[in-house]
């Protein structure tokens, strides 16, 4: 996932434009079936209406002396996104209305954008700013707008059931590595697992797998497609900020209660550090999919949610902040919920009252003091699997992670102790009394 | 309101006779179509009997020296309420029998009151009984028990419904601002914010506000008029000691899940010092509306609630302790319950997923870390708003005091991106995808 | 109660055998109407086998010098619990596979059993067995596995209706006084209440007790009436170390909801040192109970909770941790369950709004601050009682003790202020307005 992302880094994404385009022609040569949705500027899209696609060559600002400073060629962020054209000369004294700088993280570089309203801008550090010499400077931008598209990624990998798993992430951020890479980059990865679980196995759930740009993107989508996601999905996770070591985050969908964050929230149990924030705190494209209207079953997965880590929106969230540690832990938690949904989510025993467990070798044949905790769990897992209760809420009346509970699963699976459908069912153990 | 408060002060109201009648003669001259009921002596109302009407005219001990105490012509708290006439010499040392006071409050004139058993008594300073010379004392109370009437005050402002909110507070003290006072003067002041809001923009809701004797009166009134209000009040609020300034309290109605509790829950958000008492700390008539049978959607509200201040119940309860400020805080609580109602509960946004904000001026065109923060109350407001959760639920969720939320809903209804209605109502926005 | 203790303690009870023939022996000379269940070596009950019975006659560890140790003639745990013959000599080196210690407490002798795999084995205490001389012993069981049978006791007391309350004890294990004995006697004071209740005044609900050997005899039995059960049980409990002066715990049931969880939630509220345990903590045969597809609605009371007392499962869970008080605060517990099962579970008013409570000298007819604070759990009572909410919810809601309840239910009742059925009832209480 690293390496993808190492790949990636250099093209200048937008929510429209060139870099976008790279992207996805990359992206699409990885994964049968990719295909790609356009939408062109002027279209109305619910309230809004595609911008005109925005190409920037080159921009930087030339001090008199030759000296040159916040230079795109250096460092994507280092221009106004969708910034105008540009090319003045103007006094040290007149520069303040161009500069964008984070007062409060002097060494930054900050990620402004401008896309609804034209303007014209560099971003730098503000201690850069701060030692700009007098005299005369040159801004010049050669960016242009035109007549273009909206253009958005997806990937299906159809499953037994036609009941879909949604996942979103988003391609629009120019060099930012938690805060955009790392979505695309495990989704990129979820995409080869489901491949090749399909493969061995079958999957019972198809898989929709969106590469999108953020709000104008989903809202195209949606504008399109709210109807078949509203009649099929039964769960979906917005991925972003996937990629460091610092925590585990939950944002919920609108009302925190859906099949997707009883999902997410199972595989988070006993992790370090993880954090669940309310809808009120939402940032990313589940403000769209829980819109009011759309209502779609989906929240959001993050390691440090954005907005809550201090390179959040600056140069700083390079490929150091985001690791392969930090990506496969990611990876993990998705991989739990998916080896949930395939595996089933309604376990039910096979026996009424406990199992004999000792005869299957799944028990201690000694009973003293303290011999029941080891297998404690194993007890819980079968006093639960009622056919009624889905492993979601298992793990939160058992206070156990899904990976875990998975695991014990499966080996009472294979013990015939336990049987597991899709949906609730009543128990069919026999002749009661 | 305050004013008001002053001229209704020396007054000796009781559950019965002038005082009371003298108060709902001024009230009556203020409000067009306010009417009183009457319930005659020993008339049944449900478990209990109508009492004798109670006049007194004087009251006082009166040393052998000439030297009076307990003069019910300096305080109307000096007799017992309810006191039966008496005339009597007593040595110091017989006194005690008729003698009440509040010995942990030893400065302070107790209210007491015995309707319903035939007793003589003064109420006086601990300290002053104390002091009491030694020698023999003339006991001297001029009153009369009669056949008369419990009336209660009435008025009722029709609105475009007939669902009804219902207001109720009481005046059957003698003399006490906050925990008296305080409640009929802000439901004067109620009636002219209705009449003036008919006049210019009509009403939804039509509004009863009820001036009672406590319990005995809201019997008597529930008696004859429960089936009526059981048919047609959705909210209603028992207004109690809502004239100082340390707090805000509401006392809930039974279940505490009621229209009115939560109405009054979502307009105390975020207000300093807010309290909120369960049902098990009820006292006013809330008792008798939340009654088993009775079961009106009714709590109560107050400032510092009765029985948590120390001036309660006592002289100490006067003017000064209920303030123009006081009375104008609670005054805010129910205009915001008022305004929200009228508004209509049930917002719903015009568009689906979020609008473009920007293009209508609602949002900040630049987008920087923390530029989301300052509109992040109207998109919570317009994420929030299905049509299905109304305002108190909307205050809860969000975190955000109702007249916060009533500000905010009448800027995005002013730009047409939500409309209000009074019931629940599905999004019809048009084709979804 | 703890006088049949020490009548029942010697007998050496286990799953099958001697002492637990021995042991109903004496219960069923107590009680008219007790009954026996059969379950015959080789039955498969549910997943389970009944399996062989166990006779014992004697075992000892004696040393060449004729020193004996773990001698099973002065103490039943002495002995592996189900150990096979045996009759070897072996050195001091080779002891240890046939010794079973608590190390974590040396001067303990644990309580060991190997039901279901045949093992030969010595409970003893760690100092003793490190202070062992050397040299060679002799081990020596002498006791007999054969064709045999699990055996139940049980015990019907029909009431008015067939709805049923079980409560359900256990009686496998030798010797010890609050995790085996303490139920066992509760069961049969229980008994011997019902019996006495039924004859005085009559009986409402039936009640089904339970002498069972925990885990196999408890499924044995659900396999034959689990579907009785399932049918009739309103509530059951299970019986388990309520002998010591502790704690009061509460086991709850799968879900902790059950009629069985909430009355027993009612009976405990305000005592000293209560204990909630989700069913996580299980442990006895709610296990069963409460399996899925079985779903009774039973929970666990204890005094001090199994597996949370130091002296639980060694020699030191005697007659000296149970007393005579520790029994009898269960006992009460119990009786408060019952009483108010048998008082009528929905109470109602009789009258609308707050009765006159002065006229039946159940109120102070002085009203002064504070007045209301006696009366406060007769009102509060009265407010609740609208024949929806059935006593442990008044428990809950108003914060009070089950068996203060009850008494003041009765005083209301007396005072014909309060009505009380079994089931849910609307208030018919005259014309409302």
């Amino acid at each position: 996932m690293h390496d993808l992302a190492t790949t990636l880094w250099p093209y200048n994404r937008s929510i429209t434009g060139p870099g976008l385009r790279q992207t996805l022609d990359i992206l699409s040569k990885r994964h049968d079936g990719f295909r790609t949705h356009h939408f062109k500027t002027g279209t109305h899209v619910f309230d809004w209406e595609i911008p005109r696609e925005w190409t920037i060559w080159d921009a930087y600002i030339e001090h008199e002396s030759g000296q040159r400073f916040a230079e795109f060629a250096k460092n994507n962020l280092s221009v106004l996104g969708y910034a105008a054209p540009l090319d003045i000369v103007l006094d040290h004294a007149d520069l303040d209305p161009y500069l964008y700088t984070q007062p409060d993280q002097p060494d930054r570089i900050p990620y402004v954008t401008s896309y609804y309203k034209e303007r014209s801008g560099f971003c730098m550090r503000e201690n850069e700013k701060a030692a700009l010499p007098t005299g005369k400077f040159r801004l010049f931008i050669d960016s242009e707008f035109s007549d273009g598209e909206v253009v958005i990624g997806e990937c299906v990998i159809p499953g037994e059931s036609d009941r879909e798993i949604l996942f979103s992430t988003y391609i629009c951020h120019p060099s930012m590595a938690n805060n955009e890479l790392s979505g695309p980059v495990l989704a990129d990865q979820i995409l080869q697992d489901l491949a090749e679980r399909k493969a061995s196995t079958g999957l019972r759930y198809t898989y929709r797998v969106l590469f999108l740009v953020e709000t104008i993107g989903s809202i195209a989508y949606l504008s399109r497609f709210a109807g078949h996601l509203k009649a099929q999905v039964d769960a979906g996770f917005v991925l972003s900020c996937v990629g460091d070591e610092r925590a585990y985050s939950h944002v919920e969908s609108r009302f925190g209660t859906s099949l997707a964050d009883r999902a997410l929230n199972a595989a988070l149990k006993g992790l370090p550090n993880t954090k669940r924030y309310s809808f009120l705190q939402r940032g990313s494209d589940e403000r769209q999919f829980c819109a009011p209207g759309i209502d779609l079953p989906v929240c959001g997965f993050c390691k440090s949610k954005y907005g809550e880590y201090q390179e959040y929106h600056t140069d700083a969230d390079d490929l150091t902040l985001v690791t392969p540690k930090g990506l496969s832990d990611a990876h993990r938690v998705i991989s739990d919920v998916i080896g949930a949904l395939e595996h089933g989510l309604y376990p039910k025993t096979n026996v009424l009252c406990e199992p004999q467990m000792g005869k299957r070798g799944l028990y201690p044949t000694i009973s003293q003091k303290g011999s029941y905790d080891a297998v404690r769990l194993r007890m819980d897992t079968l006093a639960y699997a009622d056919g009624q209760i889905d492993v979601f809420d298992m793990c939160e009346r058992i206070g156990v992670n899904l990976g875990t509970l998975n695991d014990e699963l499966e080996i009472l699976t294979v013990n015939g102790l336990i049987s597991t459908e899709n949906a609730k069912h009543e128990l069919e153990t026999g002749n009661v009394g």
